[in-house]
């Protein structure tokens, strides 16, 4: 393995006979595959019947991979449960808010607080580790598959009382619970730990508290899976770097707290193609999964080679996108580039989602494509060592996402994933790169953090906040900041909570804006621009006027504040702005100068730079459909092809090239090592 | 309480701690409240274990309200069931078509016919009456909360039980009942009581005269439970005046026969202030419940300082329209106006519904404006005396809007409220007012009566219609009226029905158009306007032809009739005529002719006239973004401002003037008291 | 009967007292009715308790029906079963993918796997063929009604097994299950029968082989219980012809295989009248149904007169296109034209579904059009011996249908009904008329076959077309052909399986095209096309290339191939072609050369020749809202009015003519009879 990424894909043998597998290793040496993530949908063939398993065919496997220099990331089953299993044991199987349960013919389909399946899934688990564990071609242990993608929420009565003893311990009594979850609106106070249930059918709103606790449980209860199946591959074979493949911005498990169980940090990204800004969103995602565990390294685990089955249409990736796609995670720090999956099946659910062997066969564009990839990762150049040039850090908090979308918000349309595009976007196209935090780190080192309508947020956390910008730094912080406490509990005054020393004003009321309607905005210079979705109603106090509403109710209030904290300052933003009218609040704040201004997705090129101690590289990729030349620093190597460029680069339709230069410019102190392998 | 208004709001203590209820009482005086619902969500508080009841802290708060000289309006817990209740209890919990049972968790979920609801609900109110209420604070009794909001129909064996008890009422015999639902129509046909259930799930439409008794019944079974708790309270204080809050048009409840039953009728007002016709559909709210009860006064139990939870996104009230709407009421007749709540709560489902006191507190505006308009209502001086000077009557039934929107009709987009908005919609931009009746009222003393798609009247109904006519009053009839009787079983022979004497023509087909179809229209005169949803075809009999289609299939038969029926005549209108056509038919009716021309919603002047034996008050209320100026009589006195005014009067944006003149001009007789508290 | 067609129209008199019947059947007598459906929805009539039986009614019917001259279709009545058949047996009720039971409510509420619903269904039949099998008014039986239209699934225990008895009688063992389904995707092997379950409620998509396979079982045991009725009923008058009546294009029952038992085929034809293309659909729809027994004559069971009561809204026939309908109908082959329903019901869920003798009765524009039709066929000579002039011939068959609309397909949007109306189109357009096929038939004697996304086929059906073209013939296949066998198992290499002779390229990938993606196509000539919905991805190999991609990422690659086999040839389309382009394909072939070019809606003329030994009749219809003048051969007797026609024949609105000329004119031979009565 000279390479210095892992390249590679699912492999599921089990769907195809023999003599397939001793093409496939061929295949797989002539495209550059060096692992495979092997038993993801095994668990029938593993143990056709409760407690009779069958190994053989795996041991065979594992000696054919090992035999051609391909390692194994060895999965285990449970995220597929054999059909014997509900048939067993029917409570396995999840029931819906509805009482309804569901039955056994897609996947994943597992109530993961039944006793039957957590015993079942031990037992395969363990025997797995004890039986094939110590095989040459395992290189990683592959925990379970995109936990809780399907069925995240089961509302059974073992998660009843797995509900009921998990707030037992988070509140100590019932008096706290009640306190905690207001229990006294709608008479909903409880007297007896039996009379608390899950959110399930109801015909009006559910206690927002509830909820908001019933989805901190739910990702704990599949965490607390995860935990045991990792401490008998753990026991087994410590010295094996473990893994699960999260899915990005996945809303029901809070992977803060998973990643930091983990040796690398492993995702499947899955963009929409059919998406204009789908750079953006792939973009973002790799942002956060690389900081979700800054400790360890990551990998891209899952991508498609051009289509998936899941959308409507399922667009494939245009010529080169796949490649640009691949190098976007490489560049922000992916250590690893493979696929769903090897060989495309011929039968079952996802039959039509491309392969890295189509059904086509060696004939098709992928193929090449895939091979040609493999080809460049391999003699791709080390990029250990160096790290990210990330500028600003955005703040991000599951239970912030939770509580912020719940249906008694005052308006539905205030999503997460619209503020993160809405505040991410001008940084993108301008090549200023960021880290995701979460609320509870150290933001050290930053010379900016977004804080995108943080919701929910502790008294600890604003005072982390409080003590960064205290120190020096600078806080950009949207709508709907610092309204409720980790219970979904209203900090009474004017609204900011903890955040309210920077927010410079009294917000007062809010005012969700009917979809279509504009507010106009006025810059201190007399230049317009305009905000959407929401206008917070505020009363200027310590802070600094950039911004104001000039027409309409609002007219004359405070749209945006400046306001000096300590050493450093914060910007508040009152409404959702218009790209330039925030890219401009940007342009304000050092280090985040962008050095483009292209809106994306059209004409875009994107850029991200790398430093080392002693190198720096940057990337470049362009999206769109026609050749795009770039202004650069002069002197640079072009590592994909040797060539040293001049002050400009000129990048065909869906080119990359990545530029090495001797000398580090600036930029901020290493943080962490990336592009390593565990 | 000088004050001739009750003002005040929904105030739920049992959320706050002690030292909030002083601050309370002394924010309320400020405020100039004198009246505050309390109990609503406070059976958890009352009974905190079934049997086990807990006063001490309701006579407390009611102490603290008398000494402060604030009246209570004491509701009854009944809405807002505790935790423990559908844990001893699972069957008190409502199931829905499917056979789904839902769940505890957020409010109002009960099945009106379980027993061990009944029974726990009867106590508990027995309790209340019993324990405090005889104490000086309380002013009314407040039945419930919002019967059947969330949870209008429950299918469960209970009311499969009671719906077969109530069909066996209404029909005496099987025979009858095969006969009143024509069963002999799919093979339906029932042999035994025990056949007949509820409107459950089914593959196909349900026999839609089933459907229509199914919602009969189900309205009668929460009147039921209405009156047992009634009969509780009058039976314990039966001095005080008692009421439930009515929603408005909610389709659910046949608010007329309920209204008998109450000293004070009260409605909960909540428009999506996202439309920008809220101030038509608020007006036309009042008119409904100022008609329920004739003979009783009424008041706005809740309305929102300015935004609610259940709209998407929930659009606050610009700055001034709060006081609008207040007024708005007001000039319809409302003793009082009430909020829902008194203080934003901290947590729960609506912790983002305005309140009196916001989260933001004195320094929000919310707060100014209710201390301003507080204050303002306790000087207006007493309208008790005067009546709207309603022209025209609008005939509205809850059985034919339940029969009208069935899934089998012609056109699904033939909705009442669609019906309501376009012939109510010219009388309100004319500053012509009406009142809303039941085809059973007399109609004595109208200009005119409105009948809006009055698809299902009994024989009876329409004799009492025809009567109206022929002794000298104007109808005014859309298409597909007088279709089927009481059983919604169709009158054979051209359509009409008992209202076929009325419409000069055999309507011999009905032709409900493609969205977005339009037909013209000419009138006698060559003038030309447009017809959409839904046309009859129909041969000239003895009416007069005002209109015909021009074009189409339908070209050259009648579109619009006159016919005389006795000392009266009446207006046929076979298509959903374009506004302008609408509002030149009206202007055909003495009484109906229009002060202002204006099209709602912009540019808009609400225009009221309040006549009294001694007196009249015209109200102005100006909901447009700018000043208007409208022309009045001369030599009225503004009584917000004491100032007298000549012919012209300028209303700010949001501007709301009070015209008072000596002598009453014209106008129908008085009809009822209005404005006055029980 | 000297009527050479059939009829009259679905007759429910057990919903009117009998003095009613009288005026029936004068009524009857006035419109030339001469067939009546009896029967449908009278079980409760004929059985009102369990076991106890009346016919007294039905023979009293009868009796008058005979001595009127007027037959009867009757009915079995178990398409709507009584109230006491659930009640009594509350598992003949059909239970949904989620576990929730139907109710008795509507109609059809049936599961057809029901032993209880058998039993009872087995003797209602038999009785019936007892108690009146030998009335001389009996003329035909009909089979239940509208088999499955309203619960094509059923997901109970009853299913489950009888699925598991269907595959095991399909696939013989389970090792060949596992292989057919491709069970080791997803972990879902089978290691016993009694693991298979239905394809329930499930979080992911369902394996869809066994989706595939549940479809057919499905639509099989409806087949099962109409064998069932079908013995009985031809065990007591096997003289008679038997019927069930069809629904056209309805997915959920493969009618190639019923149709073979019936002596008549019949259809129920309800096209949405708000859709400008209702004629190209209803065409299809004849089209369809005249194919499915090529040995036996077809008739129109049901049509509306005028409005039906599903559609929202539902849009009256415009005047005089019943009549069009109804020749459109004749011309296609229809022995008769009946309507549901005789007399318009008082109540019930189809009460405004419009009837022969409407709620206006007989001053309605309906009931003259009824009688008008009525005597205007009962004039109209007799066309038996006359075929369709049919020169192409659609593949059409349910397992492609049921696959191809899987929800893991690449593109929702690629469906049958958007591939047929693309190919149809044109041809209906250009009056070219057409057959439609079982990929199993002989295509003997057809100038082309249209292939539409034939995406299942099997190795036997590629086979048989192969041989058609080998022999001469010429196939246009739509892209997304010769995907799957029948087991929904991929074809692998090039995509095409047993067609890809056919295809002239290799189909390396499929790009589905977002909504609103429009690809420019040009023509080797240089003309310009656009493609839509989708394209293949292709490499040129044998084939001539008509048209290729000219812009974006596919650009040059093939669009249009032309390709040799045999002595034929086959065109292959790898993208939804405009209309105009489409056209100028259909150009290229023989046979399909249009005799207008006029695009439906708007202006069209439909044309249908019908050819026979000596003499041959072109209908024409005009669909168009004006005059149209059509040039035709000259010679013609238009057989309606009995005059001469020139070279040009002028049609009103909704015209029609029907030309008869002495000689047939070239054509292919006649294939069988049509337009007869069995």
């Amino acid at each position: 393995m000279s390479n210095h990424f892992y390249y590679g894909g699912d492999y599921n043998p089990e769907q195809w006979p023999r003599s397939v597998w001793d093409e496939d290793v061929g295949l797989m040496r002539e495209a550059g595959v060096n692992l495979v993530t092997v038993g993801v949908f095994a668990w029938a063939q593993l143990e056709p019947r409760e407690g009779s398993f069958s190994f053989g065919w795996l041991h065979d496997l594992l000696d054919l991979l090992a035999t051609n220099g391909i390692g194994v990331d060895l999965a285990t089953p449970t995220a597929a449960p054999p059909a014997w299993l509900s048939v067993r044991y029917p409570d396995v199987l999840p029931v819906d808010a509805a009482g309804a349960r569901y039955s056994h013919g897609s996947r994943q389909t597992i109530c993961i607080c039944s006793p039957a399946y957590l015993e079942r899934a031990r037992t395969v688990v363990t025997q797995l580790a004890n039986e094939v564990g110590h095989h040459e071609a395992i290189k990683m242990w592959h925990v379970h598959n995109e936990y809780a993608c399907h069925v995240p929420y089961c509302y059974c009565d073992y998660h009843a009382q797995a509900f009921r003893r998990w707030t037992e311990q988070r509140y100590g009594s019932l008096d706290n619970l009640n306190d905690a979850w207001g229990t006294a609106f709608w008479s909903q106070t409880y007297t007896d730990l039996s009379q608390v249930v899950p959110p399930r059918l109801t015909a009006a709103f559910v206690n927002p508290s509830l909820d908001l606790d019933y989805k901190r449980f739910s990702s704990d209860a599949y965490f607390q899976e995860f935990l045991m199946e990792r401490a008998v591959l753990k026991q087994a074979r410590p010295d094996l770097p473990l893994t699960t493949n999260f899915m990005g911005f996945f809303k029901p498990l809070d992977y803060f707290g998973w990643a930091a169980q983990m040796d690398i940090v492993s995702t499947d990204n899955y963009p929409d193609m059919s998406d204009p800004e789908w750079p953006v969103r792939s973009a973002m995602h790799c942002d956060l999964v690389r900081g979700l565990n800054k400790a360890a390294p990551w990998m891209v685990m899952e991508q498609t080679p051009s289509r998936v089955t899941w959308h409507n249409p399922n667009v494939p990736k245009r010529p080169g996108h796949m490649r640009a796609m691949s190098y976007q995670a490489v560049a922000r720090g992916a250590s690893g580039i493979m696929f769903f999956q090897w060989r495309a099946s011929r039968t079952g659910a996802e039959k039509f989602h491309s392969a890295m062997v189509p059904h086509a066969g060696k004939g098709s564009p992928v193929w090449t494509d895939v091979v040609a990839l493999g080809k460049e990762l391999a003699s791709l150049e080390d990029l250990a060592g160096t790290a990210i040039d990330a500028k600003a850090a955005f703040l991000f908090s599951w239970p912030n996402w939770w509580a912020l979308e719940a249906p008694s918000q005052p308006a539905g349309g205030l999503t997460v994933d619209d503020q993160l595009m809405w505040l991410y976007r001008p940084l993108f196209a301008g090549g200023v790169n960021v880290d995701f935090c979460q609320p509870d780190e150290s933001l050290e080192g930053y010379r900016a953090v977004v804080v995108p309508s943080l919701y929910l947020i502790s008294e600890e956390q604003g005072a982390k906040l409080l003590s960064y910008v205290e120190a020096g730094g600078t806080a950009i912080i949207s709508f709907w900041s610092g309204i409720v406490d980790e219970r979904d509990s209203v900090y009474l005054g004017p609204y900011g909570g903890p955040l309210r020393p920077l927010l410079g004003c009294d917000v007062v009321e809010v005012s969700p804006l009917p979809v279509g309607q504009v507010l106009e905005v006025q810059w201190e210079d007399g230049e317009r621009g305009t905000g959407e979705l929401w206008a917070h109603v505020a009363t200027q106090r310590d802070g600094q006027v950039l911004a104001r509403y000039s027409r309409g109710p609002l007219s004359g209030r405070p749209a945006v504040l400046q306001t000096g904290y300590g050493k450093g300052r914060a910007y508040y933003i009152g409404c959702r702005l218009d790209h330039d009218s925030l890219a401009r609040l940007y342009g304000l704040v050092p280090g985040l100068h962008a050095r483009a201004t292209m809106a994306p997705p059209e004409g875009h090129v994107e850029r991200v730079l790398r430093v080392g101690r002693d190198k720096r590289y940057e990337f470049l990729i362009n999206y769109s459909g026609s050749e795009r030349v770039v202004e650069v620093a002069e002197g640079g190597t072009d590592v994909l092809t040797g060539r040293i460029t001049g002050s400009r680069v000129a990048l065909e339709p869906a080119g990359v090239a990545i530029l090495r230069y001797p000398h580090p410019s600036g930029g901020r102190p290493l943080r962490r090592p990336q592009g390593l392998k565990p």
